[in-house]
């Protein structure tokens, strides 16, 4: 229907001996005497162009000897299956046209600073490294939707600007909103919430903000997160349904992008054995746990990025570490009623030291308890009224969670960094391009 | 693997005979001398509950018969295949439990005004009408990803926060960034033109901001907007893809959401007709067709909402305005060559007057125009430099468009107002809930 004057890379194996014309940009150049090889990128995959010196017209073979790196070309040639050239099949070039010419392109193969790559970020996501990771990118957030969808979930599109506030007010983006303040969200939790009487099982997927003065391989101050809510949960089902789900992320990866992972050169092997159940760990457990290892750690204690890494070492799987102290968790949680001083929640940490991808709760549903906990963390009781309200009508037992993509990309694709899990990434010091 | 304790209502067919424990809400009750029925609402579906006085204890026929609409509820009982029981089935009640009680809830079974339930969306969404619209959105924002996952596009997630501006400052709502002023997206089109000779095929899905002092029924500070961006397609390729996606949008919502367009009581006939190829005027001869019509309109002029009508109101498909004067659009629109005083560019008109749901162009492509462009727009070209180097390296043709949710949605369900049609929808005057 589109561009149906080229044949994409990806389908050349279907048309061995046709002659097709493909369009891209030229990742890498060989002259040799008689012959050039130009290897082209259009986005759907590498094609080598091979061209016989003695074959094409002198300007032809001027031309495509003397291509730059990142030169947009039109190349027209027959498919010729060649088991050496990379896909399969190459290209014997008839014609050449440079459509946009490219020279000094910033990023040559050598090393380069992260700085300079970031600073050229919209040039570098055309790099085999960023390709993969923004690839897998692509397939897992539309696995989110695809789990969602077939469980019976109704995608609740929660809104970005909002007066009233999530969880800390120390790290919130406001703007001017025509005479108001308007905070940035860094979570759709509460309207998702709001909305669990209409549909029962609700999620939302979108950016999330926090204004964090970070500078972690494991922050970005704008980052996407997927936030089901189910109306009738309990902690035990949000964790089963977390296990579930975070397992058929996995398995969509394992399936559907194989070729990228093996061009990040990540070990599947890991990955191979996740499905439920996942181990579970109360935090009680979990200190018990770092004491008998020699920790110092103390009930009450929050637990470190150390702890969860040994904790999470002890396991192949990824881990639940529930029930912590209320006060190390969201005012929301709702309080154990087996032990007051902890609330029913959960974190889940990924294997191979990955750290917490999922954080998630049952939430407080007692109105007088929930107004309590909100007038305790001296959050301001007018914007939360409506949330309130979700206690006053028919409040009901509810669970939830958020997956962060990028951290859980991080863990799939074995990326240490989470600046290079999404498109264009937003750090402290980092606001362009 | 969740709610096991729990049959959802949807499932209450396969059930017949069995008894089942359901939970959810109340939406009415009816009682006589011998038998009440509460109607359940429990987010997939609802029931007819029947509670037989001499049945039941007196304590569950009083907890019953005094049940205040929304009340939380978890009921146990038979079901009984009845052809005059909505969802074909009811539920014969040996206990009824309150989860949750409700009282003088806000939004009774009468009119409100628009204001009052804005100021309740919290609450309003558990109305019929109100569901029925946004699982219609749910299924039209999973038929957008599937689509263009099934044609091959990679996703991009683009930034809200950036530091270079999109299409008019004027209309920009900005934050402080840690010493810098950030602006909240109002179109991820720059990014995706840079994520092209990456991928080829590529697209964003997001909210989108505009700080517009429009108080309309089509318009929202906060709406969510889809922008697929392709590498070598021309000003017709947009065309072509805009009219399959379009008419795929239409036909899922017709198989999959007729319940809700009943409910909604929209004349599915005009969206049955809906596929390829939709009409095309260029701009020159839309004008041409409203004077024809009596108009003053002069080659030139912007097309006015009321001439848009016009036009749409001639056919009973989509209608594509194609090649508007330079001066009427955004800057990175490309010249056209067979008329430099317009650009290769497109709005798609809904029929039966819901307006323009598409714009789309092909890019300027070119280093020099562009910047010059740049300028005399009077846009910051330091912001634009990243942009400008995708013209330097490699440039190529491509197009895209940007496809506005909701607006697509008043059209598919037939509601006028843009408010509804969003689950926490963002205007001038309303920012909460």
């Amino acid at each position: 229907m589109i561009g149906e004057r080229y044949t994409e890379v990806r389908a050349l194996p279907e048309k061995a001996g046709d002659e097709v014309t493909v369009s891209g940009w030229v990742e890498t150049l060989r002259v040799h005497a008689k012959v050039a090889f130009v290897v082209v990128r259009d986005g759907t995959g590498l094609v080598q162009c091979v061209l016989p010196a003695g074959e094409v017209d002198a300007d032809t073979w001027e031309l495509g000897t003397t291509l730059e790196q990142e030169s947009a070309v039109e190349v027209t040639g027959q498919v010729k299956p060649d088991a050496r050239a990379p896909g399969g099949h190459e290209l014997v070039l008839r014609r050449l046209e440079v459509v946009g010419a490219s020279s000094d392109y910033p990023i040559q193969p050598k090393e380069h600073g992260v700085d300079f790559l970031m600073d050229h970020r919209h040039l570098w996501i055309r790099s085999a490294r960023q390709r993969a990771v923004l690839r897998v990118r692509s397939e897992l957030t539309q696995a989110i939707h695809d789990y969602f969808h077939r469980e019976g979930f109704v995608r609740i599109d929660t809104p970005i600007l909002t007066g009233s506030i999530g969880e800390s007010a120390g790290t919130l983006f406001s703007t001017e909103y025509f005479g108001e303040t308007a905070y940035l969200a860094q979570t759709g939790q509460l309207y998702v919430e709001a909305a669990c009487p209409a549909f029962r099982k609700v999620y939302c997927f979108g950016p999330t903000f926090r204004a964090e003065k970070s500078k972690t391989r494991r922050h970005l101050t704008e980052f996407w997160m997927v936030e089901p809510e189910v109306a009738f949960a309990d902690s035990e089902d949000n964790m089963a349904l977390q296990e579930d789900f975070v397992s058929y992320l996995v398995e969509r990866a394992l399936e559907r992008c194989s070729d990228e992972l093996e061009a990040l050169e990540r070990d599947t092997t890991p990955l191979e054995g996740v499905r439920p159940p996942f181990p579970r760990l109360s935090y009680g457990e979990a200190v018990a746990r770092l004491q008998e290892g020699g920790s110092s750690i103390e009930w009450g204690d929050d637990l470190g990025g150390g702890d969860e890494t040994e904790l999470a070492g002890m396991y192949d799987l990824p881990l639940f570490v529930h029930d912590y102290p209320k006060e190390a968790k969201a005012f929301y949680m709702k309080e154990n009623p087996e032990d007051p001083r902890t609330v029913l929640c959960n974190d889940l940490l990924a294997p191979e030291g990955y750290g917490e991808i999922i954080g998630g709760s049952q939430r407080e549903d007692d109105l007088e308890r929930l107004r309590a906990r909100i007038r305790a963390e001296g959050l301001p009781e007018d914007a939360y009224e409506w949330y309130l309200d979700l206690r006053r009508y028919g409040t009901f037992p509810h669970s939830g969670f958020g997956l962060g993509v990028e951290r859980t990309l991080a863990w799939i694709t074995g990326r240490p960094h989470v600046r290079e899990l999404i498109p264009f990434p937003r750090l402290m010091n980092r606001l362009d391009p």
